[in-house]
């Protein structure tokens, strides 16, 4: 077992808060998921490197992928919010998730680390790995659960329009799209995203 | 006016050959257009830089837009692919669009110098300037052109679309979307460029 490192602020002698582990644990997971990629990476392991018991990183995080979340820092529990969008009215499907999508990505505290997992993913092939596993298992996992036997095909193409736009919107910043509002853009492409995913 | 850059592999004395100011036209004009961006680069200012007559920049590659796809080495030139593309039956837009980006986005040689724009593009302001311009002006531009009045939003729905898909086939690298035919692909998403463009 590797000792646990010991945060800037606790004092000498002074033994791990909440905060230090919480602290030590997401760094270890940030190190862990860096080396290891996600699907390799486990809770035994973060815990291992933080000098806890994994017992503390269910009791702090939940599931693995939440500690994911947590470490990079994505202001967007997929395990929270998508649930109760893809148990609505199946012929709204393609709006709310649309409404979701273009939303969060105009917070910046959730685009900044998103842009940063994207770099990441276009200059190595560790955080093309890791974006791939979050993206596939997450999030597209998740609406093709919800929606049965869908080809996973349509679902990517569904994806493939939102993502697009929200690259034109915040990367690109082409104008039109970079100012337009919410409305339109779920006006614009729900359709389409709920066409690809029911048909 | 600057002193024109001496190539290596000229030896003392010898006069710059069509290959020299070729080179140094070149050079001259990723300096121009990373300094300044698509925009304000001018064909002008970079045979400055290179210390030639503008009229010879025109002579080797015609348009600023055409010396800025060999400066950036895209193995691309939208003002010779395009037009073709946009001139057939408006029924099949969307497929022939499609199908063309697919095929390129395939091309290792053109998917490199184009990430390394996009790479730019998320790192910098300058960067994301001039594939802004780039994309909006040499493609989007000219594909709004051909529709006449199409919505500008529409067409950059269309664009997000096929963009979208590109970056989870070759950077997300997600499967099936990753191994899919490129025939699936346009299958996949030629009716929604289609729908956008010409709805």
């Amino acid at each position: 077992l590797t000792t646990p490192p010991a945060p800037a602020r606790r004092g000498p002698g002074r033994p791990a808060d909440g905060g230090d582990r919480r602290t030590a644990i997401v760094a270890a997971a940030r190190a862990e998921f860096a080396a290891k990629g996600y699907a390799a990476a486990s809770v035994r392991g973060i815990a291992r490197e933080a000098g806890v018991d994994p017992a503390l990183v269910h009791h702090y995080f939940g599931t693995k992928e939440q500690v994911f979340v947590a470490a990079m820092e994505l202001p967007f529990d997929p395990a929270e919010r998508l649930p109760e969008v893809l148990a609505g009215d199946p012929a709204q499907l393609g709006e709310r998730l649309v409404r979701l999508f273009v939303s969060i990505w105009d917070e910046p505290d959730f685009r900044a680390p998103m842009l940063g997992l994207l770099r990441s993913a276009m200059t190595g092939e560790q955080g093309a790995t890791m974006l791939r596993e979050f993206v596939g298992g997450a999030l597209l996992g998740r609406v093709a659960a919800a929606l049965g036997d869908v080809d996973p095909l349509r679902v990517q193409a569904a994806a493939a329009q939102m993502v697009g736009v929200v690259l034109l919107r915040h990367v690109v910043r082409l104008e039109p799209i970079a100012s337009a509002s919410q409305e339109d853009l779920v006006a614009l492409v729900a359709p389409v995203v709920q066409r690809h995913l029911l048909g």
